[in-house]
C-alpha cells in the first residue's frame, strides 16, 4: 500500500484567490527510520490556514497545502518505530519536527523548540517543504504523532490536535482546575473548546463573547457564565479582580480595544493568555505598567502544546467525553470552509474529509 | 514620649519648585488600638517620592511630605499590638493600610488590596491624608510594621522595605534561586537590590546597563555577568532563551524601546516583570503576540511585596549579610537627594538620617 501512495492535495496556487485551491501533486519528506506513513481521512480547518492562505502572516511558499488538525491511518512505520504499527488510528498537529536534542525537547517542551518545524510552510533541513493536511497522507517523525484513544471518533478529534491543544495547553500549564475560575474570551473554534476543556478540567467558566446568537450554544456548551460583552460595556466591573486565569482567542485588536479593562478581571498574579494570533501587522493594545499592578497580573502567549500535553488532552476527552462542536464537509470544499471561516460563519469548527485517496 | 510627639517633616508645597521641600506640621493618623507610633530615625529616597513631587503620576495632595522606607524606634502602642512594644526598632515601608479581610489580605496578598493606603498621598476612610517618613514619626497598624533584625543596620534597613521588597517579592514568587537565572535590567536603586537579592537566593544574575560607569560597581555586587547594552545593542542575540526571569526596573520607555528582544531572552515560561512604574503618559513599548509565543513568555507587574515577604526578605538579608549600597544624608537635604535621583546621580540609593527631631 505504502510504495502506490500519491502525495497530492488542495493547494493554494495564487493568493489572490485564495479561496480556489487546486489539486495538485507535492513530495513528501524523506522517509527515515523514526517516520510515519499515515493516510489521511479528516483535516480539521484552522484560523492558521486562514491566516497563511491570505498572507497575513507573511508570504508563504507557492504552491501550499495547508491543513494541520490531522487524523488519519498507519500506512507504513521506519525500522525506529516503536510506538506505532500499520493500520493504526493517529494524528497530527500544527507541528511536525524540532531538533529534539536541546533542552526545551528534553524538557517535553518541544513545542518551543527553536529548531521548530511547521506541519505546512515550513520547511526539513534537507529543503523539503511541508505540506499539510488538505491533501491524501503525510510523514511524520513518531514524536509528533498521537494516539488517537478508541473512543474519540476521527472527526472529533481532528480538530483538537490544534485548536483543542492550544488551549488545553496553556489551561493545563496554569492550574485550571476545582476551585479556578476561568474567562474565555471569544468563542470561536478555539474558544469553544476552551469552554469545554476548562469545565472537562473542574474550573469555573466565564465565558466571554459579542454574538448574542451564540448565547445558548455556550451555555450549552457547559459554561457556567457567558456575558454578552455587547450588551455591557462595563462586564469586567463586576468581575474585578475574580478571574484566575484569562485564555483570550481574539486574533483582532484595535488600538481602542479595552485590554486593561480584561486584565482588571485577573486575581493576583492572574494570567491573561493570548492564543490567537493576530495578522503581523496588527499588535496588541498597548498598555500601561499600572494595568499589570493592582494584581501583579500577567500577559502571555503561548504555542500549541507538547507531546505529553496532547496525550493527556486526549485522555481528559475521553474520559470526560469532551465532543466538539463540528461541521464536516468533503475536502473539495476546502475553499468554502475557508471563506465561511472568513466571514465568522463557522459553528464552531469545520473539518474536512477524504476525498482525493 | 509620645504625648509629646510632634508631626512634622520637610513638604512638598509648590510643585513647580519640587526639590524646596518646607518644614511643616501635619496631622497624624487618629491612634487607634492596632496602632504602632514611630519615631523615625532613617528614610530612603524612593523613585515614586521623585514621581509623585513632580506630579509625574498625578496631581498630589498638598502640602505632602513623601518618604516611604521608613526605620525608627516604637514610641507607643496600641492596646490591641501584640507584635511590638515601645524601644523596638522596626519599620515601614509603601504600604500603611489595607482592609485586612478580603481574600487577597487573608492569603497574604495584602500588597494587593483593592482598598490599599500608602503611605503617603493616600487618605484613611476618615479622610485624614497619609504623610511620608521625611518626617519626626509616623503611626500604622502593626500589620503595616516590620521588626529589623539586629544584624541590620537601620540606615541598610530602610531602602529595603520599598526597593528591596519591591524586587525580592517577584524574585521570590517567580522562583529565583539555584539553577535559575535571573537578568536585571537597569542598575538603580532598585535594581542593585535586585541584583543583590537574586545572588542571597542562589540564581545566576545577568545584569544589563547602559552606562559603562556602573559596570566595575556591579560586579563588585556578586553579579556574575554585567552586559553593557550602549556597547552591543544586539546583547539580546547571545542570550535567546536562557532566562527564567528578568526583573526590568526601567521607568521610563520610548516606542523604540526594544521589549520584544528583552522577551526573546527569556526560557520556556519565562516573565518578563516590569517593577518600574514609569509616568502616567509613559505606556509600554507596543508587543505583538508574536513576541510571546516563541517561548512562551509573560510580561507581569508587581506592587511591592506582603509583610510575610518583607519578613522573608529581612531574614535572608541578616542571613546572606546583604547590604546595600547607600549614601547617607541629613533629613534637611532631601530636596538634593530628589535632584539627584532625578539626574541619575545617585550610587545607588540615598538614606535621610533624621534632623528635625
Amino acid at each position: 500500500m505504502s510504495k502506490s501512495i500519491q502525495f497530492k492535495g488542495y493547494a493554494l496556487v495564487d493568493p489572490s484567490n485564495w479561496s480556489d485551491l487546486q489539486v495538485r501533486e507535492f513530495k513528501p519528506k524523506n522517509f527515515e527510520p523514526e517516520d510515519v506513513e499515515i493516510a489521511i481521512t479528516h483535516c480539521g480547518v484552522c484560523g492558521s490556514d486562514l491566516h497563511t492562505v491570505t498572507q497575513g502572516w507573511g508570504e508563504s511558499k507557492l504552491p501550499l497545502v495547508v491543513g494541520h488538525e490531522i487524523v488519519g491511518t498507519v500506512t507504513r512505520v521506519g525500522d525506529k518505530v516503536s510506538e506505532f504499527k500499520p493500520g493504526d488510528r493517529v494524528g497530527v498537529g500544527a507541528q511536525i519536527g524540532s531538533c529534539l536534542s536541546c533542552k526545551r525537547c528534553k524538557m517535553d517542551y518541544e513545542n518551543y523548540c527553536q529548531e521548530s518545524i511547521e506541519t505546512y510552510n515550513g520547511e526539513y533541513p534537507d529543503g523539503v517543504v511541508t505540506q499539510g493536511g488538505y491533501s491524501t497522507a503525510i510523514r511524520a517523525h513518531e514524536r509528533f504523532v498521537f494516539p488517537i484513544p478508541d473512543k474519540i471518533e476521527s472527526r472529533d478529534a481532528a480538530s483538537m490536535l490544534c485548536a483543542g491543544l492550544t488551549v488545553f495547553s496553556p489551561l493545563k500549564t496554569y492550574g485550571a482546575g476545582p476551585g479556578k475560575t476561568v474567562g474565555i474570551m471569544g468563542i470561536g473554534g478555539l474558544g469553544h473548546y476552551a469552554v469545554l476543556f476548562a469545565k472537562a478540567l473542574g474550573a469555573e467558566v466565564y465565558a466571554f463573547t459579542h454574538d448574542a446568537t451564540k448565547v445558548n450554544d455556550i451555555k450549552k456548551m457547559g459554561a457556567d457564565h457567558v456575558i454578552n460583552t455587547s450588551e455591557n460595556k462595563d462586564f469586567h466591573k463586576d468581575l474585578s479582580g475574580q478571574l484566575d486565569i484569562i485564555i483570550s482567542t481574539r486574533d483582532t485588536y484595535s488600538p481602542q480595544t479595552p485590554l486593561g479593562d480584561y486584565l482588571s478581571m485577573l486575581f493576583v498574579h492572574g494570567k491573561f493568555i493570548s492564543v490567537g494570533i493576530p495578522n503581523a501587522d496588527n499588535p496588541l493594545p498597548q498598555i500601561h505598567p499600572f494595568d499589570l499592578m493592582p494584581n501583579g497580573a500577567l500577559i502571555g502567549g503561548s504555542h500549541i502544546g507538547s507531546k505529553k500535553e496532547c496525550l493527556e488532552m486526549l485522555r481528559v476527552a475521553a474520559e470526560k467525553g469532551v465532543k466538539p462542536w463540528i461541521e464536516e464537509l468533503p475536502m473539495k470544499e476546502a475553499g468554502t470552509a475557508l471563506r465561511n471561516l472568513h466571514d465568522n460563519k463557522v459553528r464552531y469548527r469545520y473539518v474536512l474529509s477524504q476525498d482525493l485517496a
